[in-house]
């Protein structure tokens, strides 16, 4: 923030901007063109808007494109993604290169279709799901104003990046973007800098057949300092620089750029839904070429001029990073726990010691519904863990996310680090997602389980781009009770369970709680759920905090260490059902265990021993869970769960309707035992193990 | 539309309304003290706004909850229920009864903790998760325009009535609300007239900490009609009455009425959000009662002025049906065609013979994309069910919905059946909700299958109210292609499979889809999802559209009769690889029969026998989709999947890389015969059935 606008950006030579423009829009069809798929018009639309931005006022260092103090860009409208190739081969990034470019859309290249921050070091996010990139951003610039908060010093500004996003208008229409973007209003983002590419093209055709609706206006309801371009393609980029300078000029609000531009610019199609999404053709780009005196039959084209001038931006990064790095020296040197911090954060190395602090329950500790258990081990791990950053969705008290020994982050307290999103699920898990991928945050969300449908879209790409984010999701069953079959999950442990890359835990009792923020806190590269309970459950006497990374564990052996004739496993707080019915029947002189499941995933990657360690082969197991029974059929031979909504009623009473009682469980157990009295349980795993 | 603002709704007796005020006040608060759990608070800050558009502005008739022409009421921040549980037994309706409202939030009571439109005939949507009733009312705004535009003649307005909306400041922060009121304001829907409780208050506080935008500003900018009353809570409901009639004299835009009100109000934690979720205790009651001249003792009492001037509903109701009947009578004999229609369509019965205008096809016909099939056929039974309306999300194109037959649904061409419902997924489900609910409509929304994700908080809501909407999905699986892993659905089958209530086709071929539509169609009672692939798919020899609603039959068995030696089952554009591979199997000598499952629901409602039909006792089955593999271990033994998400590439080459070949699905085959070549395999259907 604060840094003035640079008038030596401005180029002398319009030649050169305007031939730096073409080769930018060139070199994106061309992509379009030699995968035979993409989409060229936006950006042909947007090549002015790029070049101002990453020619004449983006830091950053191709050089090293992790920077910490980087600005950050992301193409919310991550469609266009062949321009942002485009910039980032000409500005000098050791990828994409020219081969890559040539293998746009290609298997294994890194020039995937959309975005993705998995494969190219220089994406921040990634993008394609529209209106997702601009909520990122929104967490992106958060994130810099804590750390600033955090760290900047007198004369020692260690961050002060801005986050810079291309956007289209599907990303305008998305509901996630207006959640984003009112809270980005309310939080007085001035380091943020949206340019929209207002082209009035969507792909059902002109913007006027489903969205009239006055969208700056809307971003000044939101407390947004609002521009406009009107000429976004014009080849000469002063206008757009005037703009964006105006907009850094702004510290107190997010800035809105309105760039009004026609899609597929310079196309005989331009300005119509024909150039978004299907290749222009090798004639036209032909034709197009040489409207502009340029070798027609030449693809890939990048002049020598246009690509030094581009190039540049390789000797700026590193004279600003170089720049940054004294300064970061001095800072080292005057405030070195601070610095030393500062680069632990940076590593993502959490701090020594930090699961010592974990709190720890006995089964004489008073029954807590695990949502409670959440909250202190929350606050403990937030105690330790600086960088533990988040809030909830507006429902701090249900969730138990307040912490108490920190302060909210608002604007005039950007060291808060408790985040009150709103009711806004989506917006809050986008928000996430860009807090996570700054690079020095654990950011946490927090929901009703039931309300994952809400943010899912999200939740997925916390998990496609393997960011760090706890989810944290409470009345997490028919035991929420009065509420009713709108606030009941039932099918949304199986929805998270289904989303690759995703942990999900469903923690039995406190001490698996610990336990399982231990895990999903080592679980770096990705994010991590708990389904939680909203009423008490007991600390049982066989849980085990650390036996949650194996995902699933006996938690009541058969007291004489025979081998059981039934296992009942559970999740949750059905465990303790699972647990209390195993022991009826040792009383009846029945040898039967129970397994807690807090974590479908760890389990999976364990050995098949131990897997069959847990579900000994042959015994029938009987599964318990306040859920849809989807994919238990692969571990347990009856699952007792509900495939029906949940109903409305004093959380006990539902529970009991649906018969998650220890009567019904240990009645269902004896029929599993009779069913399988003369023969062999099939024995799951075994069965379902092909290779 | 045009109903002039009524002069004579107004009271002369300002006690009355007071007292009328104070009653619905207490009749709520005393529902959720009796159940010790609920909200008090927004019903008391509301009491006003629903006396004035209850008793002096809504045309409804108590004796007749499903009167066509009936305003339809929304209560959008569904937690306030008992409000709506008062004024449903204060003005006369079936249910609830007193009794009803003293069995608030109990099991098996119909006044459940958020209105549920299954409980009660006056509950138009169930609501509950925030920002989906407001959106639901869009729809239904707009099934009320087109149904006036297809039936009304001069001086005949069957349908003109008006849609209301209570909503609050957690309605106004959800993306979903924003995408569907943007469209509302695009489609100038002068028949909705939304009421927004501006409290200031939300769960975790003042709203200064989360929401500080310009709301009414912001509805300005999508083009509402907005209007504001400061004193929501005073006795006098003149104001409010007035604001409403100015509404409604708009007929060209919809209108937001922000109404300044306090929490709570009464209490003496009004204003606070201590008033907002927890009953307010015993004392408290009897303190507000005693301090307006009650008796602080008595509970549920409604004065007999009161419940008189309430009950008046029942007449004025009866009235406005009688002389909507009468006028109806007259239209009938005028237009007997349109009147007969009229009818079929209240009475949600399919036109005669429908499904023999599905298309055929045979094996010979070229290979077609299932999206393209899906085309076919939803223009096929388009034209032969007017009531079958809807669109996409921007993608109609892609999703392959055009109606040939059709125009679009706009201002000023309410005919139109086609909804361009923008790029806002979340919002046109609930639009889609809200289309059904009006009960004479089949609506369908389309989009991308990945982007489930985005709207599945209303899809649950379609299958929980039990809403027959046509959700259009393709872009099924890798085959995408180049569009990458935000593009490509893994989870997702999954996903959808896991709601209850939803029915989730994967049709194999175009036959198979038309058997999709027919089961779908036929299915009135909740929704119904295709997932249709971008590629095409060859017309299988075995394929049967009438099978499809078993949800799983043999689609190719062992040539000779004979009991095969290994089932291949596979769903979708996978089928013709189980195919492939069972006919390679057989011309190797192996008796190998493929499966093809396009609905897993129906399925499941098959006997025990007719699934072991398929799924052979014994015998190994294999299965083949291009998804994630959770709940497939029900039914075979090897799954062949993808747990990991898509890549960027040409679709061939994507599905070649996960292993979508016949050549590899043929050697899982024979793996898989090697793995049970000398025991049994377990007969998985027999080993998890219990009871």
């Amino acid at each position: 923030m604060g840094e003035p606008a640079t008038k030596k950006a401005k180029t002398a030579d319009p030649e050169l901007d305007a031939a730096c423009i073409e080769t930018i829009g060139f070199l994106s069809v061309d992509q379009v063109q030699a995968a035979n798929s993409g989409h060229p018009g936006a950006p042909l639309g947007m090549a002015t808007m790029a070049y101002a931005l990453w020619s004449k006022i983006m830091r950053y260092n191709p050089k090293n494109a992790k920077w910490i103090n980087r600005d950050r860009f992301v193409l919310s409208n991550g469609h266009s993604c062949a321009l942002q190739y485009s910039m980032l081969y000409l500005t000098g990034y050791e990828r994409p290169t020219l081969d890559d470019l040539k293998q746009f859309r290609q298997l294994d290249s890194v020039t995937a279709g959309h975005p993705e921050n998995e494969l190219l070091d220089a994406v921040e996010v990634s993008t394609g799901p529209l209106g997702s990139g601009i909520s990122n951003a929104v967490g992106l610039a958060m994130a810099a104003e804590h750390m600033a908060a955090e760290f900047n010093e007198e004369g020692f500004p260690i961050i002060d990046n801005h986050t810079y996003v291309f956007c289209g208008d599907g990303c305008m229409q998305e509901g996630i973007a207006s959640e984003a973007c009112s809270m980005a209003g309310h939080q007085k983002l001035g380091n943020l800098i949206v340019l929209y590419d207002d082209n009035h093209i969507t792909i059902d055709g002109d913007t006027s057949c489903a969205f009239t609706e006055d969208v700056t206006k809307r971003f000044e309801a939101y407390g947004w300092h609002v521009l406009s371009v009107e000429n976004g393609n014009s080849r000469d980029p002063t206008e757009l620089i005037e703009a964006i300078e105006a907009a850094k000029a702004c510290t107190d609000k997010p800035s809105f750029i309105r760039v009004k531009t026609v899609i597929g610019y310079g196309a005989k199609k331009q300005g119509t839904g024909g150039v978004h999404g299907a290749p222009l053709g090798v004639d036209e780009i032909k034709r197009m070429k040489e409207e502009l005196g340029l070798d027609g039959d030449k693809t890939f084209e990048v002049p020598e001029n246009v690509l030094s001038h581009m190039r540049e931006a390789q000797t700026r990064g590193e004279e600003a990073e170089a720049e940054w790095t004294s300064m970061f020296e001095k800072y080292k040197a005057k405030f070195p726990e601070k610095a030393a911090e500062f680069e632990r954060r940076i590593a993502r190395k959490l701090p020594e010691g930090v699961f010592d602090k974990l709190p720890k329950w006995t089964p004489e500790d008073k029954a807590l519904a695990t949502r409670a258990s959440s909250g202190k081990v929350l606050n403990a791990m937030a105690d330790a863990i600086p960088e533990l950053v988040g809030g909830s969705a507006d429902l701090t008290g249900s969730n138990s996310t307040a912490l108490a020994n920190a302060t909210d982050f608002q604007p005039g307290a950007r060291d808060g680090r408790y985040f009150r999103f709103g009711v806004r699920e989506h917006g809050m898990s986008a928000m996430c997602n860009g807090l996570a991928a700054y690079g020095s945050l654990i950011p946490f969300g927090a929901t009703f389980l039931v309300f994952a449908g809400y943010m899912l879209g999200s939740v997925r790409l916390s998990a496609l781009s393997g960011f760090q984010v706890l989810y944290i999701l409470t009345h997490d069953s028919c035991g929420v009770g009065e509420d009713g079959p709108t606030h009941i999950p039932i099918e949304t442990l199986a929805t998270l369970r289904a989303i690759p890359n995703l942990t999900v835990f469903r923690p039995a009792d406190a001490t698996e709680v610990a336990g399982s923020y231990k895990a999903a806190l080592l679980r770096q590269h990705g994010p991590s759920a708990f389904a939680l309970t909203r009423q008490g459950v007991p600390n049982l006497a066989g849980s085990d905090a650390e036996k949650v990374a194996l995902g699933a564990y006996t938690v009541a052996p058969v007291p004489d260490g025979s081998k059981p004739k039934i296992i009942i496993v559970g999740t949750g707080s059905e465990v303790q059902l699972a647990v209390a019915a195993a022991k009826a029947l040792v009383d009846e002189g029945i040898p039967a265990a129970a397994v807690s499941m807090p974590c479908w995933e760890l389990f999976e990657e364990q050995s098949k021993t131990y897997q069959e360690e847990v579900f000994v082969k042959g015994v029938p197991v009987l599964g318990v869970e306040a859920g849809c029974t989807q994919g238990w059929a692969k571990y347990v031979h009856y699952q007792h769960g509900i495939n029906t909504f949940g109903k409305s009623g004093p959380g006990g009473k539902v529970m009991e309707h649906f018969g998650f009682t220890e009567e019904n469980v240990l009645g269902l157990a004896k029929k599993l035992l009779e069913r399988y009295k003369d023969v062999e349980a099939p024995a799951l795993i075994d069965a379902h193990t092909l290779m």
